[in-house]
């Protein structure tokens, strides 16, 4: 899991607009990647450096700029500079520990929001920062890694024309790849429903201290998501009323479909919450209650044969006058009152129903 | 239960709108009733196929399409297409895990709600998603599958002509059939209120570890009522001031009505879930006085044989010269003596109301 | 205590606006009484039929008209769709369940509110649904019985002529009779608050298991008053708001003044609620402890006895060869070091404050 | 401290404005003071009968009548008939449980708070109603009893006409007394405070069922404190909104002062409680952690010599045949098993750290 | 850590306004500097009497003037009359607990928030004061003490002319310096959650009665940060929205900045405090899974030996007839006999995984 708290104060002191790289050391060199399209053209090309971009502000076609890695503060702040971004602005972008927001600046819009992802066979949620900036005829969006995102779907759909994609405009564009950032948090919720669910199995057949760390690291992660997915809320509704002439009244509609979704991953991360909690409860009631079981038993035991420990060290006195001692059957007697007490205590304590 | 997070995961990748059915596979063919009438006429047939329902789009007659079963994407998008419908509604019908929400899109009013019900004679809360398309003479409804529904006592209405609903106009049928829905939660949350109050019952004469299993179920399934009916209340909200024509006037009160079902069902189920916590409290308490109870029993008893057998073993030594042990009457006085140990301390605990 | 949840569900699937008794079944005949009063004149009758009641509809005085009995359909019906009153509201009216509330219809202003009410040496509270129908020059009131209710000082300054009861209209007349309902509240929360004192002394006395249930059933009580009385803040404040005629301004003081009281009540409530959850903490503190002061005390004894016990079987062992046993004063230096180790483990307990 | 429920009920029934003390019966007479001012006059006395404040009432010089003692109906009800003050406002004056409020009247204001103290070297919060009512030219002040106010240092400025006081007008009259109430809190709070600090020392040094107790104590007296601060928020907000001439544009700032300490008198207030519920956990872990220690270590006393205790009752078997007995040195031996036995326990529960 | 009350009761009486100063008692002079620059000019100097100040009320260059200590209420009076600002607001500056608040007063506006500090290699946060007035040409800071605050990097920068700072006004200034105390707060955020992390690690290995202290006292500095930075986000969100000619629009977006870090901040410190919550629980678990682990490994010791030892008392007794002691073999096949117990007593409780 990401670290809550990025090492952020690297920055303290300096002016803002600063632009330096908070968040994880990063070696490989930024990766450009360009799409260029409208409803017949269609180009792609990978950028070796960031001054092809540039001749791209101004075509009529919907050009998106994909950068993976944004730890390179000359590139971003010569795209920046290009593009005419605010340097407060290129700030957020290299500070890789946003919170969610959506910034309406005029000549752009700038949104950041969390990719999540869950890696295979692994548990724990990974999180990564993207920033689009959303221009009047391009998108620039600003990823960590050059690692897998989930923007191959809409690349796809660019390449192969399908969809209205093709033919809207660059608002379409911004609105298809959140929207498929979004589409990603379901998967990260099942797989963390199914932990859930594994969790609630193990609750009944057998609880341990591990079953409370599982469950510990799950409320920690949802945690996580919780902090991601909430403020994209306000992120999508600030997009959906926004008046700008930026975003086309059509992409309206698609944006409250986002919006949906995203008030359903709030609310399954709630449920699950509400759920892990009722699971506490249960678990310290299942641990504590075994845990009586075990001792009830072992008492139940002892108490049984202290009494009749007394009667046997009783006889076991060596006073010289203990007429019982002299008794032909006494030892018999003795022993046999020993087995009826034993007896009797047993059928005590099972109608008190406390075996 | 259903279960709380469909496999939506499926759906990632593909553009929006795309018609791909969320939720349980199903293999039965999806069924079509149709019902037409005003104040004189009334007819009512299945439809073989979905292009029968067509020519009812135009008619001056009241039209309600109901479709049992929405896996068919075929059926759906022809139906969808040709009523004017928005893909993202139509994908919002296929995908069974939606948040109740309304949408007015101004030729028509969308309306999505979860139709509740307890199966006879077993625990456990079903769920069915219940789509609404209100258009200015027609109301198309989706539901999940063919098995049972919650609105034959409106078929009935229609059939015989009895009240204001022949003579009311779509608007009035989308309300008589969420009226419907609503008040099935009545049903409903009086059968999880007869499990709370058996609980209740059982908390107070035996309760055991199945107990608090059954309270837990009993909240998860709270949980998931809560999550159906909260945003109801939004919805409902949002008919009635709905500023469409395609709702009458007149039809306000009675949406006022529905309103005021909900809130008291939302304050029923936040009441139980009052009730459940505080029933916890008193099941750990009950369970850990139980215990304690047991725990302190057997330790008396244990404790006042451990200085007894002390004795015993003092006169069980084989030292050569105990002068107690040649007496003649050692043997009688120390039992005695040891009798009056054990009255002595049942009495101290007693007194201190420790037995 | 009534039944939170009634069974509302005979009436799921009847038409809105089906006059059905929803609540306890009751055999005895309504009760009609009529008060009509201005000024000057005065006159008081029980009627026989509720026909007798039409003639005062259009009179210039002031009329009350008192139903006693909710449960004969045939009455509400007729008395209804003579004062014009909307079916969906006479279904209200006969669903004793509702939830406070406040509806203004243009012609007449429907309240309907909870009249609360403990039994003389009985613990626990009553509830019953009381309806206000506020129209031009009259108000209907509707009781579910015959038993006494909270409005006899308000009939007593109607017959003296004393206050300003007389000199005003109906809206001050039915704001007398929320006044009059709001009041007794604070003689239910008095008894209340007497439980619960009472209870706080037993917490630090005698706490017992049933103690816990008292608590348990006084916050059960606390739930019930409150969803009575939380919804009566908005219906005073719709009430004051209303922007109706037949809502003089000058009553509007006197409405802002049953508002302050509902919010004391409701501060009360919150008050009585927080007060019995810190007794919940106290009380499960109080048992644990007493609990763990008998384990502690016999622990200890038994604890001191072990070694003692152990001394003893070791002297009590049969070695041909044992030296100390031959000792002439063998037998009492044991049993002095006995008393030696036995008085050293009181005094390190002593020490230790586990004694 | 005062009880938090008054005996209201007395009043249930009689007409609402009806003049009867809700509150602590008192026999002493009321006290009436009259202050009257402007930048150069000053005259102070003590009124014999209440018709002597009547002549203030048209003066241009500034009155300040304070009444101490709202028990007798007759001075409350003349002083408010003269003064033009509504029955309900005096009803409320006289009612001394109100719930702080603030009211614009038109003619005058009326403002409702709660007067806090504790007394010297005695635990426990006290808190005494105190009316005010500010007309055009004069402010005047109902308090519960004659005993000490925190009013004095307001005198004191009117008498020696240093600061603002004497040239500004009744509003900031009614300010000054106001802010002298809030500034009391402080000290209140100070005190609250030290026992928090005393309580969390005892925390760490010595907990026991005491603490508990005082924990519960300040934990009520919190939510006493709270009921009385936090309503006073909305009262100082409506004052500096109220668009009302009586209240000078110039007092605006002054009123704002207030609010400002109010809200932190609210946030030192929950601080407080917090802290409480920290403490609550710290306290019970700790009981629960002695009691473990005590448990554990009497425990492992036990268990190191039942397993000694069974070998040498091995020995103390009579058996005829039992070679060990007849060995010269098997006593010696056995005695050294028993003791290399005990100290390996010792070591394994050392290692263990369970010792 | 400052206490979270300071003695403002040394204050209770003064009239409003009065120069007092509520903090800790502080011996050395305050210290007064000065900057003053614009685009070309600059100049730094240390004041050796307030009256050096005066003069650049009036100059077109904006000045900083820096106050560390605001004990003296003889400087900060003339200081305050000369720049004219409001007795109340000079109050406020030496009152040193106040809540972050901001307050717009037409020729200068207010603003007092808390700068954080944690001591190198010690734990526990500290806070200070800071004031700031802006006015149309300067800014005057006042803290609490001349030790370290955090604004050497802004007069860094206004010394070397680097950045923005040198070119635009005052507002800017105040801007930057509000700025670097919250950058502050997350280098004080990042020490906290060092330390949660260490507490996790703890929690898993090594549990004890100073975790939960540790536990405690972090969950307590929490409740301080947080006390000081909630207000924060009212503050800058005011300052924002201003509408005020000392904030120029083009600060508007370095506000915004500002704005969401504090959210930021905000958002850590809840998701600590959840964290924190989190890790109570799984300390309470963990230290009764240790205690309940002691408890059942003891018990079972204890178990098995209690049944044997009444075995060998068994035949300890003196009976003259026991025909097995007379045995050749009794005391073999006895002493077999308790081994199978023991053994098959061991893999009883090894199978019922109490073991």
């Amino acid at each position: 899991m990401a670290k809550i708290n990025h090492r952020r104060s690297r920055k303290a002191g300096l002016p803002p607009g600063s632009l330096v790289h908070i968040g994880e050391k990063r070696a490989e060199r930024a990766k450009i990647t360009i799409m260029d399209y409208d409803g017949e053209t269609f180009q792609e090309k990978e950028a070796k450096s960031v001054e092809e971009c540039f001749s791209f502000k101004e075509t009529a076609t919907v050009t998106w700029i994909n950068i993976d890695g944004v730890h390179d503060s000359g590139l971003v702040g010569k795209l920046g500079s290009h593009f005419g971004v605010h340097p407060l602005i290129l700030e957020d972008i290299m500070t890789t520990a946003q919170r969610p927001k959506m910034e309406d600046l005029g000549d752009y819009i700038y949104v950041v929001l969390r990719m999540l992802s869950s890696e295979k066979g692994k548990d724990g949620v990974f999180s990564e920062q993207v920033s689009l900036i959303l221009g009047p005829n391009f998108v620039i969006s600003f990823q960590e890694s050059a690692g897998g995102d989930v923007f191959d779907p809409v690349r796809d759909r660019i390449r192969t024309g399908k969809g209205r994609l093709r033919t809207l405009g660059p608002d379409y564009l911004a609105y298809a790849l959140v929207d498929s950032i979004v589409d990603n948090y379901f998967l990260v919720l099942e797989k963390l429903g199914e932990r859930v669910e594994v969790l609630e199995e193990e609750l009944v057949t057998d609880p341990d201290q591990k079953t409370l760390h599982e469950m510990h690291a799950l409320k920690r992660e949802m945690i996580y998501v919780r902090r991601s997915v909430w403020p994209l809320r306000e992120v999508i509704n600030g997009l959906e009323r926004a008046e700008s002439p930026l975003i086309k009244q059509t992409t309206g509609i698609f944006l409250r479909d986002v919006y949906d979704h995203t008030i359903q991953v709030i609310d399954t991360v709630e449920t699950y919450r509400d759920m892990l909690s009722g699971m506490l409860d249960i678990y310290l009631s299942s641990v504590s209650n075994r845990m009586n079981q075990v001792m009830k038993v072992l008492t139940i035991i002892a108490t049984i044969f202290i009494p009749l420990t007394f009667i046997a060290g009783v006889y076991g006195m060596n006073f010289r006058w203990m007429p019982e001692l002299e008794w032909r059957w006494g030892y018999f007697l003795i022993v046999g009152i020993m087995l009826a007490i034993g007896i009797l205590m047993v059928i005590y304590f099972r109608r008190k129903r406390w075996m």
